[in-house]
């Protein structure tokens, strides 16, 4: 039996209206021969009111608590949606994180998925029901309940559907699409039919608020298709798979802003604890080694935290430089004669008059650190030169 | 270590403020040097919500998943109030029903509790933490979650109170303790100071709000104290322990509007079918056999569903007779001579002209059955008669 997961964030089940078109979707599915899991978000006002109340019982409420507290938000739901698709005569099951049997670590507030027991989720699917499963929540080993942070619900959905070997993971979203680039700034951007799990990755850790990487690392574990689409109009989405692009494609243009890169310098390999205590803190860096200096590349709302960790370490380490008011962008794709892309980069930044601070290649791509102010007319510029601008626009460029 | 278990209802915890003042009440009793438990229900507005949002999605919402919906309310409590705790600088720990340990049937909506598992929250007490409980919740074998129907928090407190055999159990209410009789009907009805887990049994299965029947049985188990007070204003409330009461004491008269009586006629023993369906029907009745007649004492609003049950039946048991219109009024005691009692109770009815329908006698004292519009003036002169009025009383009688 093939078995489908489909995600609903918290907009898509903001209403009872909105909860019944949710079901419909699933019955839809359900009525083309699929088994069908449902994983649905808190709906959109419930968690900002809980927060709230939160916010009037203490200043810093204590992680655990908040989990505890969250994770209300979509079991509402969860019975919210089995009670329409029951009222649609479906046969339908509603289950907790603890219940699907998704287990975390017991990082609060942050946790990641270690395993997933799926013997009841398969056990319901047998006997012909519909799975509507809390996403966004898990239980660690000793019992206690923890959400999985930002982007909580897609990651239950691909870990769901990767532990389950699902046909595919449907994400709901209201976009109908990944696009080449942010269509706000650059306007001829086009939606993507297929991509790579690794390009995905990079649009994700770029800061496209589409997927969450975590969502996408399940998910390629067992290669199931992720398939971005929206829950307001019918259409075929974007297909997120193993299907590799041809080699050298450029697929998108990505940009970030609001970065600070901080430098330490004089380095030695001796820098490993300074990262370790960044992981401990959460905080997420990109960090470029290069002879003995290390660059951090953070967000803006990062470096208060960053500085005061890097300057508790004495010696060397406290030594260090910061550069603000940056922006990233990046050219997404996999490159294989990598010279011959920042050539035509660092080429292109110089022909338009844009100050660029650095350029540098991973594995997904090719970065640049730009200054703020060039970040879109650079993103523009290098979507166009990437062939990737989308023609039969009659939206005006620039 | 002395435990005290506390319990808050809906009113009690309906805003922060109010959460804070529950939080102020736990620390008062930890810094007597007591082990506290406490046990919330949901924000009172919370639950209404809730059935409201099922009520759009459907008609008659399966009761799995209505108990799905309605135990995040306690969770969200749970949470609150434990963060209260800890912005007042308490250690404090908030656990589910299932972390809890509280085992319940799978009769979702109104089920019992089986067993608790104390182990979690005798470590919690042991590490000095103040453990807070969600109330009206538990969990099957299978892992599903249940609530525990009316009075649901009360049984948990009164369960956990036995379980982890406290030293008393404190249940915050909005009245200051019981009283002799409700004080609408009966200006002079006064609070009572102490009474037996039976007589408070028997004060509760008659309608008085205060607590739920299942909570004084769990109670009574261990004979623990259970202690009705006001959580607005000080006072020492109303003890229910196992100290008896002088034989042939009169602790109150109850009383019990809207009451109609189903007699089955020629039940020679194979009644017990009927019985079971109505049981399993949740339908609460009080059963009095005479020779061959069955009458049952049911609630106006069952009426229709037992009609249904018991002409389901075939041949004599089909032939039923129903009074409706009735209430009831109890004189609640110890009642060793009782002859005495039901001669008093006859004399009064007939001096002051009360149509009295039937008059029995059970464990918990002596029950009649009068006309509806006779009730609150039989109520009134009984507890005259038997001596129960609160003779400093200002209020004007009758």
């Amino acid at each position: 039996m093939s078995i489908v997961v489909q995600k609903f964030g918290g907009t898509s089940v903001g209403s009872a209206d909105r909860i019944k078109r949710v079901a419909g979707y699933a019955l839809k599915e359900k009525e083309k021969g699929h088994d069908v899991v449902v994983v649905v978000s808190a709906m959109d006002k419930t968690t900002d009111a809980l927060v709230k109340l939160a916010g009037e019982l203490s200043d810093v409420p204590r992680k655990r608590e908040m989990d505890m507290l969250l994770s209300t938000g979509e079991q509402v739901t969860i019975s919210l949606l089995t009670m329409a698709l029951q009222h649609k005569g479906a046969e339908a099951v509603s289950l907790t994180g603890r219940q699907a049997g998704i287990r975390t670590d017991a990082v609060f507030g942050n946790a990641k998925i270690t395993s997933i027991e799926t013997g009841r989720i398969e056990g319901e699917l047998s006997a012909g029901r519909i799975v509507v499963v809390a996403g966004f929540q898990g239980v660690t080993e000793d019992g206690e309940l923890t959400t999985l942070g930002r982007g909580g619900s897609d990651t239950t959905a691909a870990a769901l559907a990767s532990a389950l070997k699902a046909d595919r993971c449907d994400i709901y979203t209201d976009v109908d699409g990944v696009y080449t680039s942010d269509p706000r700034v650059v306007p001829r951007a086009a939606k993507i039919d297929g991509l790579s799990y690794n390009d995905m990755l990079c649009f994700a850790t770029m800061g496209a608020n589409v997927l969450h990487p975590r969502a996408i690392k399940h998910a390629k574990e067992h290669l199931v298709p992720l398939i971005v689409r929206s829950s307001l109009k019918e259409g075929r989405g974007s297909v997120i798979s193993a299907k590799a692009q041809k080699n050298g494609s450029i697929v998108g243009v990505a940009l970030q802003k609001g970065i600070s890169v901080l430098t330490i310098h004089g380095c030695d390999g001796g820098e490993s604890l300074i990262l370790y205590d960044l992981d401990s803190h959460h905080i997420e860096t990109e960090r470029i080694k290069h002879r003995e200096d290390l660059a951090l590349i953070i967000k803006d709302e990062d470096v208060h935290a960053v500085k005061k960790i890097v300057s508790g370490y004495s010696g060397a380490y406290s030594h260090f430089e910061i550069a603000e008011d940056l922006s990233k962008v990046c050219v997404i794709g996999s490159i294989q004669s990598s010279g011959e892309v920042k050539e035509k980069v660092t080429n292109v930044f110089h022909d338009y008059h844009i100050g660029k601070v650095s350029v540098w290649e991973s594995s997904v791509g090719l970065s640049a650190l730009v200054d703020r102010g060039d970040v879109e007319k650079a993103a523009r510029i290098l979507h166009m030169h990437f062939g990737l601008d989308y023609i039969e626009s009659k939206r005006a460029i620039l």
